[in-house]
Formats: structure tokens, C-alpha cells, sequence
């Protein structure tokens, strides 16, 4: 068993990194906070005596040698980028969750055939780069690098020349590295183990996703004297295309979500009629043909609303996955250490993007899931258990171990 | 009649400082572009014999002597500041019709009984400091100066500081000046004149304001997590009210119109359901107990939005004058102006708010207005002809002139 003492003050001491303004985190992707969280993980890991890796997307990879140099590192880990107004918990258990398991490795002098690598993946979260779960992406062979270092931020900031001014640009080649397995315990982000009364979500399947930026051209003029009929209001085109999305995603529910987190209004002026919106609907769905359906809707009826307004609406896909099935026997060892654990458990499909849902193209992969508070999550109030946390990990222990095999 | 030639190399010289983006201009209000603006009119002012005066708003006086010490001066004028994707007319047209004024009766050599005064209005436009004609209510006593320093921008700057920061804060107590009279000449900043085809538009009455700053607060949470039926979508409610805000206007058409320009979203990432919506609607009317249902309704609709979708919603007013009604001896010496010049006249309802509707609550005052093409302001792309801008200055010279006798 992980001591869960240890954990979570190694949760609680990340979390002065970035601090939020209620209680949170606002440690995102390639800020100076990464850095510093960046560096503190960095020291973590080799105080437990691991050497680290860095690649070109500055994905980090702390290593605690096996015993057969022939067998292939089994990998666990998750992120420690937050949202602008992230939990202390979102991303960072996976990876301290990680560390945890070399540390109580170490305590108990325990060595493993396969080397294990903890590992934290650079933006996950999507907010100041789309899309999100960027470098593992690239490490999947998904996106190229060279895509991913030209993405911009909201001020037009480059990944790539971000990446490199934080210090934290490797050298290695990303994608190089084989995996024997990975593993990824992250917090659930929805309500449903807290429901249902369990300790574990045995993530059996990711729902899949669809980020389309929409952006509406009307015509920018005085909110006073331009009468209602001549009126171009890409503010008023985006109201209607929001409520479409609404009405779309609940024509498919429970099988699919839809919303809209990301508005920006030009020239953003009391008195000018928006010229034009620029924002970016989510749908997803555990269903691809559901989620192409959705994202077919949003554009035909998107371009209805437009045409009756008199308005220019254009689409662009910026970010998607299709669903997946994580790998039956890393399924089975997660269920297996639950089970033998004497931790309740039942099979989850994740409602939310993660690393893992990359990874999975390219190594056996599978989650490990703990209740959050209210289903909370994105918000500086997510809350988990300390109890919660450590059945968690004792999870994630126990499968990573059973993979690594003593 | 005035030389339109300096008038246009005026306007083309000023339009250099805080060049837009795509051919207009952002010169917002107490920026180092307004300060740099400012100083081109005062060298403009002194080259013209004036003296300058400043008043702790920052509203700038260029005095031209008349010949009787007793009679109160004629002041005339607007703004020089800009939206942040503004014309290069909206304002400016004022403040160089009324310096033209001076220069031309320099060059004639006349002599007016009445001193003329020529103004230029800090934060005019309302964009960075809400709301707009901030100091020319100060200088009516609609606010209080304590009140306007304390007005922030997005970014929290205070209006006070600002000012202090451009030295551009004078020691002249506000609205200390008494007026015999003020002209305000504007671009129509509307499509009535163009398609009537007339050159002047004298304007009788301004439509009144009122701008509501409306709060939704949801709650943030994940966009793929989160269940459809546990959301508190903010962003959802704003598109909800906004679409209220359309219907509500047109129930009033044509005697009222009404949208949001501004629109804040947070956190503003794409995989965060918004818990909170800034924005601002304006609804406007020339009939006061029209815009009065406008507000109740927006509050009470509102209200119901919010029930239904367990959301929190709170309105402030952040700016609104009532209708204005227009001196008729000022009105008239525009009127009777454009027929002796033998310029195509009309009456003309403001659609905008001027400095003019808050300097008739303490002086007799009227506006002179003059096309502007497609009735396009508030973009970049406003544009005027050089004979309009002649048309409407000739037509101000001659009733400033008129009143402030020869
Ligand atoms: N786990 C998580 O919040 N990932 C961000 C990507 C997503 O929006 O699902
Ligand atoms: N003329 C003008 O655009 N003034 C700004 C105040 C308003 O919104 O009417």
C-alpha cells in the first residue's frame, strides 16, 4: 500500500505552484508556474533516485530502473498543467500518484523486471493551446511537431518559442520511446462514482470528442443609430448557434454533451454591434457516429442561422479524438488490484479527454479512476478525499507492479 | 465658408496618431495615443492664437477672445478620442470643425462680441471607461468628479490615474465655465441623411440610453464530465438573454433598438462550461418611458431565464441619459444656417448620445450632423466626402457665428 500521508502533502505542496484565487490552481500549460511545478517534480523524483528524460515537447520522464535492461518500461502518469481556474487535483494525482509508486518501491526495496517511468505530459488541458492532450498527441504520432510548436496562444504567443523560453525544451525525440504499458490514474470529473457509492471506475472506454471553433462575421457598427433591420450582430448569431448546441446535444442524451466554453466578442465595445465572435464548441459522445452527426448539425444548421441573419459563419475543426477502448488485460489488471484490494469498483467510460486516450495508440493503456466532490471538476472548488486518493493509488500500484512484474 | 482643404489635412494628420488596423483608428480615451492627440490640437490651437485651458477631467478649452469682456463665450466642439476599432471622423470632425472655425475667422480677420471656445471631451466614446460622455457629465453635474476617478477599465486602471499618468489632468475646477451657448457638429453615424440625400442634418431631439451590465453566475464545470441535466451554464443563459434583448427591441420598432457589444466570458476555456457571463446591453429609444419597459423587462425576463436554469442573475446600470430635446434658438441658427447657405436640410433625431446631450442640461446647445457612408461608425471603416464634412463645418461656422455675434 502507497503511504497516503505522503501524497497528499506532495498534492498539497505542488499546489502552491500557480496558486488560483479560490483555492485552485492556475499553473497552465508553459507559464513560468509550469516551470517551477516542472522543477519541483524534477526534484521529487530524483530525491527517489530516478534519472529524468525530456523531450522535444517537453514531456518529462522520470525513470526507476528494472531489473531486465532487455524488457520494456511500463509507464504511468497524467499532467501537471491547470486550467486558468483548475483543481489541485486534475492531472497532478496522476502523476504525483506516479511518484508515490517509486517511493513506496523504494520503501519497500521492491524491484521490478520492466523499469517503471513516471511521467507528465506537457499542455493537456487545452485551454491556453488547443487542442488539448497536445503532446501526447504528438508522442502518438497524431499531430506532427512542427504543427504543434506553430500553435499560438490568445495573445499569439508560439507553443514552440514558449516551451523554449519556460527552459523546459528536451532533446529527445518524441514518440521515440516504446512502452510496455500505460497506466493513468486521474480524479473522474463527473458524479458518477460518488453516486454510486465506489471507491474505483475501472475506465474501460474515453468518450469522444469534437472542438469546433466557430467564427460569425457580421459587421461591426454603432449600437445607437444603426436601426434594427440593417443590423449585422455576430453577438446575437452566436446566442442562436448556442442554443443550437444545446438543443443538438440533448437530442442525443444521455449518450452525448454539448456546450460552449470559449467566447471571444470584437471589438468587445458597449457601443459597438459585434463585428464578429470567434468561439469554440465541444461535443462528445462515447458514440462516433453520434459525434459526427452533432458536428455535421452544428454546420448546416449553423450556416441556416447565418444565412437568415445575413451573416458569414465558417467552421474549424481545432481539436477531436475518436472514442476509444482502452486494452482488455491492463483493463483486467486494474480491476484485478481493486479486487484484491478489497476496494468497491465498477466500469466507467470517462467523460473527459487524457493523456491515456493517446497513449492507447501506441501502448496497452488503461485508467484508474477516483470520485471527485460533486463530480466537480475545472473549478478551483474540486475536492477528492484523502481516502479517495489512496485507494487510487493502492490501484495504480498494484497494476503498475503487476505489469512491471517482480 | 471654411477652407475644407485644412479642414481634411487636419483630420488625415490627426488620423495618424493611434492608427487602426484596417484604415481607422484606435485612439481610446487617456492612452498615450490620446495624450499624443491632444498635444497635436493644443499646437494646432496655440498656432491658431488661442489660449488653452484644462480642467481636472482632462476637457480641453481653446479660447478665442471676443470683443466684450462680459458676454459668455460660444463654446463649440466634441472628441478626440476613439473606439478601439473606430473611424477617423466619430468625434473629430467636432473638435477640427470648430478649430476650422477659428482659423477661417483668422484668416477673414473678424472679430466675434462672444469669445468662442472650442472643447475636446475626455472619454467621450465610453469604451474603456463606461459610461461614454464620462466628462462631459461631470462638467453638467450628472456625476460626481470622485465618481468618474473611480471608474476602471478592464484591466482595473483607474480613470483618475490614468489621467494623472498622460498629464493630461489640468487644475480647472469642472464645470466652472459658464456657456452662452454649444455647438456640437457629428457624423450622422447613421443611413438616414445618405438616403434622403441631404447634406445637413439639424438635429432636434437625441434618443436616450440605457446600459445594464448583466452578471449570470453558473457554475464552472468540466464540458465532457458534466452531465447535461448538473449544468449551470452561464454562457447558455447570456445566449438565452440576448436573444430576450432582440425580441424586446423589435416589440419596440422602430421607435427603439437594443443589443449587447460587450461580452465577457469566464474562464473562458473550451473545456470549462462558463460559471460566469459579464455583458452590457444597451437599449435605446427616443421616448423615455419606452426605454423604462425595455429595462423592467430585461430584469424581469432575465430573472425568469435565470429560475428556470438555475442560474444567478444581477444588472447594475452602468450608464444612461434620458431623451433630450434640443435648444430651439440653437436649433434654429442651424437651421436657418444651412437654408442661407443654401445647403439640403432635414430634422434629425441623434441615434447616438454626445457631449451635447449632457451640455444642453446647462447651456442652450444644438448639434449640426452630416452624413456618413452606408451610416457605418463604430468601424474602422466609417467615411465621409470632403464636401460633407465642408457642408456640416460651413453650416457651424455659421451658426456659432450667429450667436456669438459679430
Ligand atoms: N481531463 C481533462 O480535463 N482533460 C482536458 C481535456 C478535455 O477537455 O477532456
Ligand atoms: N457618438 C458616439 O458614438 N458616442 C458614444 C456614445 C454612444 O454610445 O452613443
Amino acid at each position: 500500500k502507497i503511504n497516503s500521508d505522503r501524497l497528499w502533502d506532495s498534492l498539497m505542496e505542488m499546489a502552491k505552484i500557480g496558486p488560483g484565487v479560490a483555492g485552485g490552481n492556475n499553473r497552465q500549460t508553459l507559464t513560468d508556474e509550469d516551470a517551477e511545478g516542472r522543477a519541483l517534480f524534477q526534484s521529487w523524483c530524483e530525491a527517489a533516485g530516478c534519472e529524468m528524460g525530456l523531450d522535444q515537447m517537453g514531456n518529462m520522464f522520470a525513470r526507476r530502473e528494472g531489473t531486465d535492461p532487455e524488457a520494456l518500461p511500463v509507464y504511468v502518469g497524467s499532467h501537471l498543467d491547470t486550467q486558468p481556474t483548475g483543481g489541485k487535483y486534475d492531472g497532478v494525482l496522476g502523476v504525483l500518484g506516479g511518484l508515490e509508486i517509486l517511493r513506496t518501491l523504494n520503501d519497500l526495496n521492491v524491484k521490478t523486471k520492466h523499469s517503471i517511468v513516471v511521467t507528465n505530459f506537457t499542455n493537456e488541458e487545452g485551454t491556453r493551446y488547443a487542442p488539448a492532450m497536445l503532446s501526447s498527441g504528438v508522442f502518438a504520432g497524431i499531430h506532427t511537431q512542427e504543427w504543434a510548436y506553430g500553435r499560438v496562444d490568445a495573445e499569439g504567443k508560439a507553443f514552440g518559442d514558449e516551451l523554449q523560453r519556460i527552459g523546459w525544451r528536451g532533446e529527445e525525440e518524441v514518440g521515440a520511446r516504446k512502452m510496455h504499458a500505460f497506466f493513468e490514474l486521474h480524479i473522474e470529473q463527473g458524479p458518477i462514482l460518488e453516486a454510486e457509492g465506489k471507491d474505483i471506475g475501472v475506465v474501460t472506454h474515453g468518450q469522444g470528442l469534437s472542438w469546433t471553433q466557430v467564427t460569425i462575421t457580421g459587421k461591426d457598427s454603432h449600437t445607437g443609430s444603426t436601426p434594427m433591420p440593417m443590423r449585422k450582430n455576430a453577438g446575437l448569431g452566436m446566442a442562436r448557434v448556442l442554443e443550437k448546441v444545446d438543443e443538438i446535444a440533448w437530442s442525443h442524451a444521455p449518450h452525448a454533451v454539448g456546450a460552449a466554453g470559449h467566447i471571444d466578442v470584437y471589438p468587445n465595445s458597449r457601443n459597438v454591434i459585434p463585428g464578429k465572435v470567434v468561439f469554440t464548441v465541444d461535443f462528445r459522445s462515447p458514440d462516433l457516429s453520434v459525434i459526427e452527426d452533432m458536428e455535421a448539425r452544428l454546420r448546416t444548421e449553423g450556416q441556416t442561422i447565418a444565412e437568415e441573419m445575413g451573416l458569414e459563419m465558417s467552421f474549424e475543426k481545432v481539436g477531436g479524438f475518436d472514442p476509444v477502448a482502452f486494452d482488455e488485460g491492463c483493463v483486467t489488471a486494474v480491476r484485478d488490484a481493486a479486487e484484491r484490494l478489497g476496494y468497491s469498483h465498477m466500469n466507467l467510460i470517462s467523460g473527459a479527454g487524457h493523456d491515456a486516450c493517446w497513449i492507447n495508440r501506441v501502448a496497452p493503456t488503461a485508467m484508474v479512476m477516483c470520485p471527485c466532490v460533486d463530480g466537480l471538476s475545472h473549478n478551483e472548488a474540486e475536492e477528492i478525499s484523502k481516502e479517495w486518493a489512496m485507494a487510487g493509488a493502492d490501484v495504480l500500484l498494484h497494476a503498475v507492479v503487476e505489469t512491471a512484474e517482480i
